[in-house]
């Protein structure tokens, strides 16, 4: 039988971050953006980026790799650019306002960047990617991720998993989304089935000798990640450790540490978010019938032999996000696991995921109708 | 026997590329911007994409895909952007029209995109990221191509295999710069097998029933390239195809035409550059000592069984470009195919690669030394 034992509404579990973040004595304006990020991303089904996240956080905190009292800090910034000092504070509220400020030069100028040092785990890269698309910009979210990867001709792990994510936006069909480690898988796949005792596929690990290995176990502290296609990922890796990392004047390659596991030091992840202003260029409306016709071009293709549909990027998470809306989630054990987890640190009550008044027996839909 | 007898100066390939494109009617202006562009390329060793693509883009003209007579235009602009119609002209000189404007603009604001619609094939994507490189900045450049690639799902081509290019200096070490089709491999490579009768590796393309195939003879009219990566270098694709095609007001998808094949039809292809201002954000020096620091490392790191060097992208066509300058090229087999057959169209002498004297039997370096 599942852990989730009914639906979970995203208002509740916003709440329930909210709650524990408080707890954790996080002030509440800061609190409810990162429950923003983790429960939006929740709701495309991302569960290994959402929720989940948020009992190592808040460890993060407590071991002291990060700095719960700490804000964000402005120290640079031009007519198209940012530069943001973490000062290694709670990362989503750090990255969504500099993806903020990149969305506000690019209203100015046509394109902004904004970078982030001195950050830590941003969860979803595409959530940053869709505020912006939100605003009817392009959106892009990279950051650095501590090594956990090996490129060709290394033994163990050089660079991180450094995702890329972009967001667009459309007209009557949905927006599209891609968020994608470098590496062949991220690396919360691997915990995700680590986790619950199972072997992961062919390809995704090396182990200590450099070779391929389908046993997770000793990862991350034995083996590495594979690069997606090979050289390829790699060049893709290493151009997000530059975007990030380098350009921001933050820390690089194994100038990263570990935010969830190995030696307490300080994170220091860079995050860079960049906006593209497409009304510069055209108008909305033609772009958003443009990116329609381009959709429909892609999902009217041709079928191969045992498919049935294509699906654009993005497409899946949008219709995962309809159905939490409608109907609320059944969070995953490994997502349920770390929740109650955090809620035994925090001496909360893990059935308030359920509603407000969970505890007395009636969620809120039924309460209101 | 190989068919390039002596190794081939830069300049003496360059000045016969210009003579080329002079005899085809172009202006010499436009002549050395192109030959500049595919001659670095062949300095680099990306032989697919240098001087060998000079026939067909001839070609292209003489079948009225392209005007040879066009000049690219400006058709709007702001403080970070700028859009420039084509108006199917030679894709080099707008190419880099494009983006010395985008570096231009990113002088003044910290980062900047141009977008080039109604363009053909462009060459190697990093030949413009590396122009920014040159002025100190991040450049990043893609361009869209006539669909040759399946995604997944699809039975048949449903996009190209639009490349992403980025280009980033360094200090004592060599600029690093990765150049990708967004396929498992470029077109260029299954027709470089093709055209010399081999068969091709499992895994790069689908044969007309979507299934893997070894044999590219049926290429490009039946058939399909495979995304690198699967959904991950079909999202990247989707990305250049929005970025280029989308955001540029120009064609995208089914609305491209091929430019070296099928039917005769305009060519549309559209290009975006980006370039981002280093010194806006940290001191340039400061900068490339990062770079030089991450290089460092990445090639320091201990070695996997059986490789004894890790290269950082861009490192080979380095060395490979110090090499071409100092000995010269050995062009391969496909490359001298096509420059020969393009002395046939034009009247030109062949044996003028060797040298402007070389008729005579002596090169510049002979005479010079």
């Amino acid at each position: 039988m599942p852990l989730c034992v009914k639906p979970v509404r995203p208002d509740d579990l916003h709440a329930f971050c909210v709650e524990a973040m408080l707890k954790a004595g996080m002030d509440r304006a800061d609190a409810d953006i990162t429950a923003e990020v983790l429960v939006a991303t929740d709701t495309w089904g991302t569960y290994t980026h959402g929720t989940k996240q948020l009992r190592p956080l808040l460890q993060s905190y407590r071991d002291g790799r990060m700095d719960l009292h700490a804000k964000p800090e402005l120290v640079g910034q031009g007519a198209s650019w940012a530069t943001f000092d973490g000062h290694h504070s709670m990362p989503m509220p750090a990255s969504v306002l500099a993806m903020t400020a990149a969305i506000d030069k690019a209203h100015q100028t046509g394109i902004a960047v904004a970078t982030v040092r001195n950050s830590g785990h941003y969860g979803a890269a595409g959530y940053y990617a869709h505020l912006a698309a939100r605003q009817d910009m392009i959106g892009l979210s990279f950051t650095n991720v501590d090594p956990c990867m090996a490129v060709p001709g290394s033994r163990g792990p050089v660079l991180g998993t450094n995702p890329i994510a972009y967001a667009v936006p459309a007209g009557d069909e949905p927006p599209v989304m891609l968020d994608i480690a470098t590496s062949v898988v991220a690396a919360s796949k691997v915990f995700a089935l680590r986790d619950v005792g199972k072997p992961i596929p062919d390809g995704w690990l090396v182990n200590a000798d450099g070779l391929p290995t389908t046993d997770p176990t000793g990862y991350p502290a034995v083996g590495a990640l594979l690069p997606m296609a090979a050289h390829k990922g790699y060049g893709l890796a290493l151009m997000v450790e530059i975007l990030t990392g380098v350009l921001s004047g933050g820390a690089f390659g194994n100038g990263i540490s570990s935010w969830g596991g190995g030696p307490v030091a300080p994170v220091s992840q860079s995050h860079t978010f960049i906006a593209i202003h497409i009304a510069a260029f055209e108008p909305v409306a033609d772009f958003k019938r443009r990116m329609d016709e381009l959709t429909r071009q892609i999902r009217s293709a041709p079928k191969a032999k045992g498919s049935d549909r294509i699906y654009l990027p993005g497409e899946m998470e949008h219709e995962s996000r309809q159905r939490a809306i409608e109907d609320g989630m059944a969070l995953p054990d490994h997502v349920m696991l770390r929740l109650q987890g955090m809620a035994e640190d925090l001496g909360l009550d893990l059935i308030r995921i359920y509603g407000q008044h969970a505890a007395g027996g009636a969620t809120r839909k039924e309460r209101h109708g």
